[in-house]
């Protein structure tokens, strides 16, 4: 087995969506594993000085247009958030909480905390959202509110998106496979060659 | 024959020439023409606000990175110039003198400018290489010489960078069919699918 794929997101991110419901299958076809990231993209977007294609006037009809026009290319539903972009700070510290207790219910919520932002149009931002996510994904509410709610979940949180700063991620889906960088779901064809070539 | 495709772009846009090397037989393949039309991506970032990928310090190695690696990708010869962006008010403006003289012309001027800035390495900024580009592709080089001097000539490239700009566009290359618009070499597929679906 090679080395697994990273696949560093945010929960409010269109594309990470796209990405999310594509790259296990993809590595999966190519014998890897997946490590599955959520980061920040404020903080990101802060220290770099840059902002997301949504707050620039000029780029967000076409920003809209193209998440749309890109979920239908991919065969899949697509809701743009109300209130977008959607903090979210609540399922990405869930999410690190649930990996530590159990990796395939981590990430049978994120595909949750993701289908139920884009696919739905629920309001992933809230801590009830979150818990509810949880439960169906199959947790414990009561120990979800805790455990995301713990010093050391919000360090995890704070660490790995100071992780992806230093590692050069700039936006999301941000994916590296074998140390080679790939940046936004319009690099998954690049993705799938690098994995059947090993580099191209 | 359906209406012909937009392709918009500026002639220093590495993903440009991706797409300069792949629009004409994609659209013909679909009894589609190509309306060819270089911009100047300068004064559409002042308008707006942004600034190149390049110019950004944080996301300047990405993308070298992924301009080597997106053109390798599509099977395309690729040297990343030496000073960069480039300066293309020359060939832009060669290219619509050319235009109003011989179509076919143009079209052989424009990849010869391409091919000559990406795959050969030579500096297209210049009115002389311009000018022995076009001697290249076939016009006469005192005629071209004249013709991109003109007023007429300086206007058109202005009036072409002001229309993109109220169209909307803020990037090269800007594809449009039939309304629809698409930002990137990396939208090439769904292009592909908009061309043989009439829409998805």
């Amino acid at each position: 087995m090679s080395d697994p794929i990273l696949f560093c997101f945010d929960f409010t991110s269109p594309y990470s969506y796209i990405v999310s419901e594509k790259i296990d299958a993809l590595a999966a076809a190519h014998g890897r594993q997946v490590r599955w990231r959520p980061i920040l993209l404020g903080p990101v977007f802060k220290a770099l000085g840059t902002v997301s294609l949504v707050s620039q006037p000029d780029k967000a009809d076409y920003s809209v247009r193209d998440f749309l026009r890109s979920a239908r290319f991919h065969g899949l539903p697509y809701v743009q958030p109300a209130n977008f972009p959607v903090p979210t700070v609540a399922p990405a510290r869930a999410y690190y909480w649930l990996h530590g207790q159990d990796c395939d219910l981590a990430r049978r919520f994120a595909h949750g905390v993701f289908r139920a932002c884009f696919a739905e149009g629920r309001d992933i931002s809230t801590a009830a959202t979150t818990l509810a996510l949880a439960a169906e994904a199959g947790a414990d509410r009561a120990a979800v509110e805790a455990g995301m709610n713990d010093a050391a979940t919000k360090e995890r949180l704070r660490a790995e998106t100071d992780a992806a700063l230093a590692a050069g991620v700039f936006g999301a889906p941000w994916l590296v496979v074998d140390g080679e960088p790939f940046w936004g779901a319009d690099r998954l064809p690049q993705v799938e060659r690098w994995l059947q070539t090993g580099g191209f």
